[in-house]
Order: structure tokens, then C-alpha cells, then sequence
């Protein structure tokens, strides 16, 4: 007995996995392609074998050192039943994955959409242990959402909720995917500030910028906060214009929800203390409750790129 | 025995107090003057008087006839508890409230803050009867909101959440008294919509508004609606650029909560029906779940000028 968890993370490409144990340590991991589209059984069936490979090629027993499996899948999940309602991307819909699972592997096994395993994660083993509400918001090709509210994951009525990247900071701007325009993850994605860090380099062929990135097909999120640190002007208006956009949106939702963390995931939180001493001081102007008893902090979220791995996971500690 | 709750909306100018029955149906109410700044202990004797009179005069027994009676006040409250944080209006922090009152009482006593119960009033008697997800946004002096999420009043780690208000919408846009700029209530408010609809008869003489409202102090948000339904092309431009603002702000709530029924209240929910055609099309257009299968309905909320009574009133119901 290891008291061990597997977390899935099925993505559109790769199925991973990894043994995870309840502090949210990666143990061992392992991943298959995805290969859509595919009937669902035999995404199950692949599910089965990746975990049955990975438990038998470390040296555990499915049976007897896991005491669940969790998947995170893109989609509207009912987490409770188990139930990815719709899953465009994969062309699923009504997919009774708890319940298939939970046949196949003879063991407990909990879904939740993906944006939603990495509020889990940080709740139960990262930077918001033990908090009843708290958000993580994902700065990374698109701005997601995921809400810890009471003690619970916030699904909403549809499954949909938490498209905090869908919320409109500025009416009437920059054009949006999702048909409106404003969209909160047109400005404080790492995509988009990987655009507009293009955009001004163009601009400006002085700036440093050009010697963080020399090929500005490999601008990211990062090029202008490295130039800023060089002592670079344009590089610093961005950033400070990003963080603008950031914290316009952040304190929308701090106004709307108070929890009692947010942590930031996503590409652009690899600038770490560096990207909360510029927010900071938006929060503490702007927060409507900047004067009450106990405030919101935010924070770095603790897990990254295997976050989706060990939310999963931890789904079962959740649950428990 | 009548089975009757007594909801007391104790306010800045006056303390109302209504006999509500289990329909949120008013069968009696009674006001005295708060008369603030008081201590607070002079204030839950005014309440016991007021509710033993109301009873007393309309031949019911307190004891006898009103299974519990409900405090709607402002402030952060931490409505499990029944203590009011901080009223900064008011004055008092770290009011215990619930215990105080129910020594005085000897019954049981309910306390929330006054925008949440205007979310219960409408999830246990209104027009979101029986949701386990749900909000309220009311659009008067500014844009208030409550919600109810997973079966409970949502209020945020510091019972200051659904400050809905004061979501920035225009980024750098008109200035509000937080501290912020661009916030949803200096666009979608009824107050906004009066102080725009005042702007535009001075640009309009010509307009239409002159005949429904001859002297401009008397301007309010119904003037435009009312101009509008005369055929008067600048009340109408008012209007809809009005609903653009309000559906910019509902649809980022959408986004969010996916909740089953947004119910809107304060003074502009008086245009009714006339409003929410209005609104419809953005929100099917521009709500992120706009295929799900499940879809959000927004309502005209069903408890107008006494919701601060019923609400309260209701908070015993909710907590039955």
C-alpha cells in the first residue's frame, strides 16, 4: 500500500499520466498520442493501458498502491457524475467516462474539465492549501479560469463557467474569437503580449529587444520583461501596459469574487515576484475591499507545466 | 400558529419591517427612523419594538405566529455567523448582531448583508425559484449584485464579493467614486442612464424627451425608454447604446457564473419586457455557452420596491 494517485491529463494530443503522490510530487510519468478522433472506448482503453504500463514499469500495483485515478479533459464536465457533456475539439458529447472507467479499472475514478484540475492542484497542494475560495487564473495562449467557492469546484449550471478570459475590460476593442470584442485574453494572454512585444519591436529598432530575440519569430511572453530588466524603454512601456491590462482584469474578478487567493499560472507567470511587485500596487489601489479585515493576495500558482497531471490527481485527495 | 417570517430591512434613513408568508407575499409592514449615528444596542431595541408593534398591531403573537425574522443590513456581514464586519456608514464593526438579537428575541434570528437577500428573495419565492445557480443585478443609483451558488449565498472570503458594480468595462474610462475607471455602474446604472439622458436633451432640443420630461430635473432613467417607445430617434439612440453597456457587463457575468437565471432589479428592470428584448440578441450572440445545451435566462426579477423586506424575510426560509 503507497497511497498513491494517477493523474490523466487527455489532451487533444497526448494522453499523459503520472503517479503523483498527496503532496503533489510527480513520481513517474508517462504519455501516448491521442490520435483523434477516435470512438471514446478506445480512448478508455488506451487510458487503462498507459496507467497499467506506468504503474507496472515503476513498480506499483494499480490495485494496490493507487487509490484513484483522475482524467482533466478539455470540455464541459459534470465533475459529479462524471460526465463530459460536450467536448467540441474531440467531438464527444455525453461521454459517461466515470462510469466506463470505473468498469474497465475496478477503482474510483473522478473527471473535471482541465481549467478546473488546476484550481484543485493549488488547493489542495499548492500555494492556496486549505482555502474555501480561491481562483486560479491561466495566463498562457488564452486566459482561463478556475474557481475553488465554499469548499467546491465552481462548474456552473451549464459547466461552462469561469471563461474569465471572455470577460470585456475594454467595449468595443480588440477583436475576439469568441465573437466580441475586448475580451480580457486579447490583452493579458502570453499570446497577446507576444504580439504586441512583435508589433513594437517593429516599431523600434533600437530597442533591446532585438538582442533578447534576435528572430522575431521566437517573440514570447518573455522577450519584453527581459529587455525591461536590461534597461530597455520599450520594452518597459510594454510590460507596463500589460500589466495595466492584467491588473484591470484581475480586480474585476478580486471585486467579484474575494477569495482568498488568486494564483497566476500560465507562460507569463514565469516572471514570478518580478510580475506581482509591478500588479501589486493596482491591487491595492483598485480592490473595492482594500480596506477591509482580510484582503486577497495573489500569487504565483506552485504547479506548471504538470499541472494538469497532478490537478487531476488530487482530484481523488479532494474527493476523499 | 400562522407560519409567518418578519424581514427587516434595516437601512441608513429608515428600519422597514414586514410580516412576509412563505410565498414572499407582504401581509403587513411597519418603518421607524434609524436615527443614526446610535450604538448599536439602542438600534436592537428599536428592531424588537418595531416587530412586537407590527405584530401587535396587525393581531399576530411573535412568539406565536413568526417562525424567524431576518436582518438585511449593508456592510460586510458573515451571514453563518450573524455579524456585521464593518458598516462603514453606519459606523459599527464586529457587530454581533444574530446573538444579541435573538437574546432579546427568544427566536431564532437570520443576518445577511442587504444585497444577498435580495438573491434569496428571488431563489426561494421569485423568478429563480428553485435555482441552485443564480444572480441578481440590480441597476439603480449604482449596479449592485448577489448570487447564489451551489444552494448558497455566495460572499466571498471577507463577505465583501459581487461587487459586480465595479468591474471595469471601459478600460480608462469615466472615473467612479472607488477609484477606478471605467466601472460597469458609470455606464449601466440608472443613475448613469439619467445623467446621460440629462446630456443628451441639452444637445436635443428638438428630442421628444422635452415632452415626457419638461423640466430636466426631473430627468430619470425611464425618460429615454419613454421617448424611445414615442418614436424619438435620440431617446432611442440612448437606449440602445445603453443595453450595449448593460449587455457588455451581464455577458462578462455570464461568462463567468454560468448561472441558471440572471434576475434584473432596480430601476431600469421597470422597462421590462421592453428591456430584455433588447438584450436578448448580445447575450445569444456574445454568452461564451451560447451552444450549450443548458443556456442562462435572464429575467426581470420578481421582487420590486419590498425586496429588502422579503429577502430578509426569506433568509429564514433558506435556512430551514
Amino acid at each position: 500500500m503507497q497511497n498513491l494517485y494517477i493523474g490523466v491529463d487527455l489532451g487533444g494530443t497526448n494522453i499523459a499520466a503520472g503517479i503523483v503522490d498527496r503532496t503533489g510530487k510527480i513520481i513517474a510519468k508517462k504519455s501516448v498520442r491521442t490520435n483523434l478522433p477516435r470512438p471514446e472506448s478506445e480512448l478508455e482503453k488506451d487510458i487503462f493501458n498507459l496507467c497499467s504500463d506506468l504503474c507496472r514499469e515503476n513498480g506499483y500495483s494499480l490495485n494496490k498502491d493507487i487509490i484513484s485515478i483522475g482524467i482533466g479533459t478539455p470540455g464541459s464536465v459534470d465533475g459529479k457524475r462524471g460526465i463530459v457533456w460536450s467536448n467540441v475539439n474531440f467531438g464527444y458529447t455525453n461521454w459517461t467516462i466515470k462510469e466506463n472507467l470505473e468498469k474497465i479499472f475496478g477503482m474510483s475514478i473522478f473527471v473535471e474539465n482541465d481549467a478546473n484540475t488546476a484550481i484543485v492542484a493549488e488547493v489542495i497542494a499548492g500555494n492556496a492549501v486549505g482555502c474555501k475560495n480561491a481562483l486560479v487564473v491561466t495566463l498562457g495562449t488564452g486566459v482561463g479560469g478556475g474557481a475553488f467557492v465554499d469548499g467546491q469546484i465552481y462548474s456552473g449550471y451549464n459547466y461552462s463557467a469561469l471563461e474569465v478570459g471572455h470577460m470585456v475590460i475594454r467595449q468595443n476593442g480588440r477583436k475576439c474569437n469568441c465573437g466580441r470584442r475586448g475580451c480580457f485574453e486579447r490583452y493579458a494572454s502570453a499570446a497577446a503580449l507576444a504580439k504586441d512585444t512583435a508589433a513594437a519591436m517593429k516599431k523600434h529598432p533600437e530597442s533591446l529587444m532585438w538582442q533578447v530575440c534576435p528572430d522575431i519569430k521566437d517573440v514570447n511572453a518573455q522577450t519584453a520583461f527581459d529587455a525591461m530588466r536590461m534597461g530597455d524603454p520599450t520594452g518597459e512601456k510594454l510590460v507596463r501596459r500589460y500589466v495595466e491590462y492584467l491588473a484591470c482584469g484581475l480586480v474585476n474578478l478580486i471585486n467579484i469574487f474575494q477569495p482568498e487567493v488568486v494564483c497566476l499560472g500560465g507562460g507569463v507567470s514565469n516572471e514570478k515576484e518580478f510580475l506581482l511587485d509591478l500588479l501589486q500596487p493596482y491591487i491595492d489601489r483598485e480592490d473595492f475591499a482594500r480596506n477591509a479585515r482580510e484582503r486577497v493576495t495573489v500569487k504565483i500558482a506552485k504547479f506548471r507545466n504538470d499541472a494538469g497531471i497532478i490537478g487531476a490527481a488530487m482530484l481523488g485527495v479532494n474527493n476523499a
